[in-house]
């Protein structure tokens, strides 16, 4: 039996270690399994959620996140300090970072992911798409390397064609990355992505990919063990975005013919394969009609795994505890069943009078929607002050019916529902209820570029 | 088409003839299905969620129901006001009254719930143990017709022997009745029902049952449209009670052995068919090992309804109204599945160190559970009042799991999160918290005798 591990193998002890409704989530399955959680906290997140639903909290820093939650050491010291076996990293911060997947692994804890070489190889997204490709996957026209002079970028335009879209290797998640339509925008872009990437991510390598106006963004759920068993949980779609990021995500993909469905499935479990990937993980997709390309690999648990968790009943943090732990999955592919159809909007804090920039301010009244059928993850509550150090999202509202016109009905009735006023607080949840409105969406043909055309989104 | 009808031959407009977390659930599947809601509301409850939801609000009264939820004519002025075709009264006040169901229909209103002949013959108990005998249905030793005398009480008792209970004919519920043990007590206790029937019930008449010491409390949910469909939506175990007060639910019964599941199930669909039921109704049952016998027929909603709705997916609010609306139900027996496990838990506003008296006043913080698989139907919220006028119903949390482990192990998590606080409120919380880690209650062999060995319940 290994140090501080219960009889059935799993940790006694886990550390989160992230912030806001992710890290309330995990302590959430933590405690249903018996695990001991340990919170850890910036000085802004000192009444935090989290922090009260932990059994254990460990203040780490100030509010900036690269002096807390990204500062590897901090989180160290309070994980052996308080005995914890395990590191859940939640998304965001250190989650896909390999060098922390390593300190954890050097100081005996075990992190809740892959392994911190397989994270390597997959935070790399021009190495991913080239793994990928080897590994039999469709992907988009572009380069096998990162391209690094300007005239191997106009050599490879050349060859693909225009529009193409730029990104960072390092980047990933909808960050970092310029969308170039004309021969006038190359080098600009070209030089400005690389400076971003710089800037943002300390790595300024940059690949090229064609791109594709109109398609669909839908990915794969895989949960996968260290025993060499892969299943996935089907697809989300994900096309309704905003400048790169997700708003509303659904389970299953509406309008996706079976073919199509299968391929994608298949595409995702034999890229795990091929890079021998654990615990859960999402593989990206562009879908085009019946063409699909793979995009990337993201080794966490997702902002929009809930949807997945409706559909199909399984707890995902779970799983990735369990995997972590060393146990093999408790169920085959042919066990998984979907049923129904999930979505899941974003409630963020923006001011949609000002381009939805960020809006933090304190919460007088927080009143969210319940009753049938509507799940809401959030870390917020009356008195809470939304701080204007992290990321704005307030709420994630989810539902689940039978068909997908219910589920529209009920997301409605559930945004109208959600009471949330506080000083300088603006929020999403009109822009999430127009596109309920939309026919387009409605209709389940919608693309990434739904927004584009709106002028108020 | 009907007046004020849709070209869908919904209803355009429903009354929501309640109040509490029962009117914010039928105002929110309402909405769901487009129709316009009206709720009316005594002036106790002029701020209350549903009052807030609804997209019309009438004031019908003082506080006391006697002049407000439980006063008819009000309602109907209010519904035909307002132009709504159809009156749902949700559980409790006027929803089991057959005279309110005729004054509707007098009225040109659709009442939503079997047609009144059916709901006066369901609402008289004894007449309906005898129509359920007749129908085939096994009852229990007792009497076909309510007693009427102490010599005809003490005939009976000879007949079927001690223990028995002594039941008000108009009754229902866990209301107006008393376990008899010895025959010391026999005739105080047919006098004391009596009495308390012609004064809570203004129906003085009563019936004797033999009574199970030991036995489960399990019921049959059944919808039934008026073109002869009937379908059951499987059992709810209603054991966990107090004072004959259900406060755990869970869906399915646990331990409970197929063929007596089956035989639950054929009873309740056979019951319904022999009176005509049509709309939402339950067949309670009392079962003791493999022996079951019919108790008695809720004739609308139950507050445990949730339950069943988590592990089959079915809106009952949804069909109760298409079914008033003269649809036929859009589903067979064999279309209904059944998954996991679902618990149910009343979180009542009651303080346990004064005997759980209900203790109204006002929440300053109120912030319910949420995360993966719970579901929370309550009106409250901070700064809501607590009225003394109404029952001191709080909240229901409902969790859903693949098992009965995990279901208990995510509703200990869920109530531990729940933050009840205010001047004067004190909760059912840490009871609920008790049964789940009781290892009775966790083996699910209990009866409804779980709660009377407890000195603190």
């Amino acid at each position: 039996m290994t140090a501080g591990r219960r009889p059935d193998g799993l940790f006694e002890t886990v550390l989160v270690a992230n912030r806001g409704e992710i890290a309330l989530r995990v302590v959430r399955t933590c405690r249903e399994m018996g695990i001991r959680t340990v919170a850890v906290y910036s000085t802004a997140d000192r009444d935090s959620a989290a922090v009260r639903a932990a059994d254990v909290a460990v203040h780490i820093g100030p509010g900036p996140a690269k002096q807390s939650y990204l500062y590897p050491p901090a989180i160290v010291e309070a994980a052996l300090r308080t005995g914890a076996q395990a590191v859940h990293p939640g998304y965001g911060f250190l989650s896909e970072d390999p060098d922390f997947a390593e300190i954890c692994a050097k100081n005996g804890l075990v992190f809740i992911g892959p392994r911190p070489e397989v994270m390597a190889e997959l935070g790399d997204k021009a190495l991913a798409r080239s793994l990928m490709a080897d590994a039999g996957l469709p992907v988009l026209p572009g380069t096998r390397e990162p391209v690094d002079s300007a005239p191997e970028v106009t050599a490879v335009v050349e060859e693909i064609g225009l529009p193409v879209i730029i990104k960072a290797s390092a980047g990933g998640g909808g960050r970092g990355m310029a969308v170039v339509r004309t021969w006038e925008e190359l080098l600009p872009a070209y030089r400005s992505v690389r400076a971003a990437a710089r800037a943002v991510f300390g790595d300024d390598r940059v690949y090229l990919e064609r791109y594709v106006e109109h398609a669909r963004h839908v990915e794969i759920q895989v949960l996968a063990d260290e025993h060499g068993g892969v299943v996935h949980l089907g697809e989300r779609d994900c096309s309704v975005q905003r400048r790169h990021q997700k708003l509303i995500e659904e389970s299953p993909a509406p309008r996706l013919d079976p073919a199509t469905s299968r391929a994608l499935r298949a595409a995702a479990v034999r890229g795990a394969r091929a890079v021998g990937f654990t615990g859960a993980g999402t593989f990206e997709f562009l879908v085009d009609g019946r063409d699909i390309a793979f995009l990337e690999v993201n080794s966490r648990i997702q902002v929009e795994h809930p949807v997945t968790e409706m559909v199909t009943g399984v707890d995902l943090v779970r799983e990735q505890i369990a995997i972590a732990a060393g146990r093999p999955l408790g169920f085959r592919q042919e066990d998984v069943r979907h049923t129904g159809v999930a979505l899941e909007c974003r409630v963020n804090a923006e001011d949609p009078r000002r381009g939805f920039a960020p809006c933090p301010g304190v919460l007088h009244e927080f009143v969210p929607p319940g009753g049938p059928f509507v799940r809401v993850d959030t870390h917020a509550f009356p008195g809470w002050e939304v701080s204007p150090h992290y990321d704005s999202l307030l709420a994630k509202v989810i539902v689940w019916a039978p068909d997908r016109e219910q589920a529209i009905a009920r997301m409605d009735r559930a945004l109208r529902e959600f009471r949330i006023d506080g000083r300088n607080i603006r929020t999403t949840k009109e822009l999430l209820r127009d596109v309920m409105a939309d026919p387009v969406f409605r209709s389940g043909s919608h693309t990434t570029s739904l927004l584009d055309v709106r002028p108020d989104a």
